[in-house]
């Protein structure tokens, strides 16, 4: 569309099988606190991490898509599985920027590592999906990558039993390989894992040593999204942007299904309370 | 098909999303040492949990329209998902007997409870189907239905954690509730916990007091196939069978995908060594 006006002021798009990926939309708030945010939550057909591949990427195309209608200026992809198989497509399919999760949490995790050794915890799907493990190898061919299946870790943040004696026994249990393998460097490949951040980092420093990194994608990929956004002049309000000159961005929450236990879920993941969720139609 | 010969030898078939439901297998030999089994396990599109009411009816049609083919006797229904919204369907389609697992659950509960209080911990969607209180109230308007998701149960039982601190924690967690209700029998309305019948038998007796009934529901519905078998003469052998004159059945394995740790997932559900499974299309 050529001599369009430059979209700095559209949302950003950022789209997630469930409701986990409002950990991203905090983690922007936070790194960009001027933009506006459209979130999708496809919470009628989550969980995404035990469909095949082509079914994932059709319905991260119908996701997108729907953010595309409005009127977004980039998308970033909350979920890990739709980031695992889906990106590639997406940016041909679009035209539009689109930012995935695993790519800057293995560039990070590249960047940190001192003994060339990355732990990652994730789901299942993730870690078969061998998406980070790929994504680590195109940042050095000197990496070796751990991967962890940690299937308690989603439940417990999604109860919001993040405290205490048993998010520290399965932490300790699924870093005691990662500790074995003599890593330096934790990956969190997972939007439900911010809200175990604080259990996680302490018995990660207890078990592999004080000079551990842990990474949550969340943080990672906000980062990523800022440096992007302001590289191309695309921040909300231009340079003043950077400065806080503009006005607080708004979030807006679209969802495919109203979980019963949606506002409780919702203020878990995104820090605040969330608001009224719109309900759409795929 | 009048005039078809006593169907006594043809192998019972059990059904279920994936492999939990070979804790039901396990019951079944227990209580039914001759017969034959074919268990089909849908491992290519589990879970149902998450589907609605009319994909999870396909499903079980696919999955229940191929044990036909294989010429089982009668349908076991192991999934506590597909029992809560197919069975009347499944009946109507197959021409065959169908059981499920809730209703035999809730007629135990029923039978059992003294104090016309009933818990039932299950999966977050088996809960919110609400179709245990809908089979007690059926039994008993009289009782009062608790119901609990457990999310951390299924994932515990999968990775075969079922002693010491965290699984008595999170059990002690859910039983909280149930115990402020002033429940006596706990329901456990899930083809996985059956692995955690010990940890769940020992809190509910600390916190519920010493004569909680604990009912597995693998269990209770593998009692109500034997009884459904004799009553009808279609034990395998016939009346020798009752005397154990029979030879032991055999189980046969399909599944329409083959997990990368179906060999240890699998034993962990039976209780033992499950041989090769044969891997099927639906």
């Amino acid at each position: 569309m050529k001599g369009a006006a430059p979209r700095r002021d559209a949302p950003l798009g950022v789209f997630d099988s469930g409701l986990g990926g409002l950990t991203v939309v905090r983690a922007l708030r936070a790194a960009l606190p001027c933009e506006d945010i459209v979130y999708l939550g496809d919470t009628a057909r989550v969980p995404y991490g035990t469909k095949g591949a082509a079914t994932v990427t059709r319905y991260a195309l119908g996701c997108a898509g729907h953010l595309v209608s409005r009127g977004v200026k980039a998308i970033v992809v909350a979920c890990n599985t739709v980031s695992a198989v889906a990106p590639p497509r997406l940016r041909v399919e679009l035209d539009l920027p689109v930012l995935g999760v695993i790519e800057p949490g293995a560039r990070a995790a590249a960047a940190a590592t001192r003994v060339f050794k990355v732990g990652v915890l994730a789901t299942a799907g993730t870690i078969a999906s061998g998406a980070y493990a790929r994504a680590l190898a195109a940042c050095s061919t000197r990496i070796e990558t751990y991967g962890q299946a940690a299937p308690l870790l989603v439940p417990l943040a999604e109860e919001g039993w993040t405290e205490g004696e048993v998010p520290a026994l399965a932490a300790r249990r699924y870093l005691a390989p990662l500790a074995a393998a003599g890593v330096d460097v934790v990956i969190l490949g997972c939007t439900h894992y911010p809200l175990l951040f604080d259990v996680i980092e302490r018995e990660a420093k207890a078990m592999l040593g004080p000079d551990v990194t842990i990474l949550d994608s969340a943080t990672v990929v906000a980062r990523e999204v800022a440096s992007f956004l302001r590289e191309r002049d695309l921040l909300r309000g231009g340079a003043l942007g950077a400065d806080g000159a503009a006005a607080p961005g708004a979030t807006r929450l679209l969802v495919t299904d109203v979980p019963k236990t949606f506002d409780e879920t919702a203020a878990r993941f995104l820090g605040e309370r969330a608001g009224a969720a719109e309900q759409i139609d795929l």
